[in-house]
């Protein structure tokens, strides 16, 4: 017997036959190689971006999505500068519940498998002195337009109160961060650098992907393989075999620990590779 | 005397000094050039978009926003595929008012002079039969990944049955439209190849943009132009004076009736130009 005031039951897993999601394993055995946590890639991901999309409620409950760029606050918080005149900004008055979605600024591979995270929480505005003045000069340095409009008498600056944390990585990667957690997580010094990297690799280093997928990812039958992220600890790989396409990880040596530590990474893992 | 159950009060423009946000004018007065509709514009960034922002409402009515990848039917309706698993699918099931926020693919220019637009209304699912089948293709066409989950259990088709459209262009255009405008708004047969266009505008021909702003849109003072939008109608030009930035456009002596129309109609907007 069925309840029918009862909350809808949803599935645990996929609804499909385990054999749908399996991809090609390695070939060699290799050790799983360090990730950032979800919470440095949640802080990365608003760390590199400008522009999100902000969701709010108008004024008979409807969820209303807009675009704003967004500043951030020493803790990741974003900051938004937004006008009355726009339905966002009304509706913020009227409730300040929000949410705020940042994507993976340069994206590769299949859409679906890019970064994005969703930081929910409740909007606060006015500032105190002290705050306005950080969240001014955050807001200006992604849109100069900022300097101009934070004048206006219809514009208030926003910060938002983070209460939840939801990352989602791409295929089967994803995780729920808590406020405090994203709040105190580590920044990844090649987080700005990461896109310019992985364009260089694809584009002038393919041989050199395709020797650390067969190398050092272990799969010793690859026969094409191109990078789709980057971070401190190494780079992820879509890797084409003739068993089909897999999805793996190479590690460096040792993390980044510079802006521009990941010429010296990839170079050395290249290295290791050919050895 | 205030009543403090009343609705809050918004400006109805923007609360400055009216010289804050004035432009140099041009210096030959000229006709003002055709554009698209706020309807065209908005079907014209659903068109070309593949991935957008979705607000649904979370179980305690907080607005919640994700990222998917939609596909669209025949009138211009994102259809979309979720998974119960994913916090937007179970949303939807409960409550299935939602928002779509479509920006434009290729940005140039000021993150915020960009355009975006907002579809408010409610998701409609299960899909009969024939629709169906439309939605399927539509959702394989931008996401390959779709042929594989859209066999799976857990997820499920989604229409988007409009109810509000809002166009945002940029800096102080935009407009609000009815679905059936959006429904029936006609497609511009330039927008998927305007980005294509407008980086070989700024990167090869330079010197044709500055020759259109001067000779054409009347800023005979003009020191540099960047095209920032292109359409059947013409396109949009950033211009540098020695009395500050402009924002104008040039209109083509015919709109374009077919794809690969722009080079013919800035070629002969660089003529006339030059005449």
């Amino acid at each position: 017997m069925t309840d029918a005031t009862a909350a809808p039951a949803f599935p645990k897993d996929h609804v499909a036959a385990p054999e749908a999601l399996r991809f090609p394993d390695p070939l060699v055995a290799v050790d799983r190689p360090q990730t950032r946590t979800a919470a440095e890639e949640a802080r990365a991901l608003v760390q590199v971006g400008t522009i999100a999309s902000l969701s709010t409620l108008s004024d008979d409950g409807h969820p209303w999505g807009s675009i704003v760029t967004y500043g951030q606050m020493p803790d990741g918080a974003p900051v938004i500068l937004v006008s009355t005149l726009a339905e966002h900004g009304r509706n913020l008055v009227r409730d300040a519940r929000a949410s705020i979605v940042v994507q993976q600024v340069e994206q590769f591979g299949d859409p679906l498998d890019n970064g994005r995270v969703t930081l929910a929480g409740v909007m606060r505005a006015p500032l105190d002195d002290a705050e306005r003045s950080i969240a001014q000069a955050a807001v200006e340095k992604v849109s100069p337009a900022a300097a101009l409009y934070g004048g206006f008498g219809d514009f208030a600056l926003w910060i938002l109160d983070i209460e939840r944390v939801r990352w989602v990585g791409g295929f089967g990667r994803m995780d729920s961060v808590t406020a405090e957690g994203y709040a105190t997580a580590e920044l990844d010094p090649v987080a700005p650098s990461a896109g310019y990297a992985i364009r260089h690799l694809n584009d002038d280093h393919a041989d050199a992907l395709l020797d650390i997928a067969q190398a050092i990812t272990g799969y010793t039958d690859a026969t094409a393989a191109k990078c789709t992220r980057a971070d401190r600890y190494g780079i992820d790989l879509t890797v084409e075999t003739p068993r089909g396409t897999a999805y793996t990880r190479a590690g460096f040596a040792e993390p980044c620990t510079e802006a521009g530590g990941l010429r010296a990474a990839t170079v050395e893992l290249t290295k290791r590779a050919r050895a």
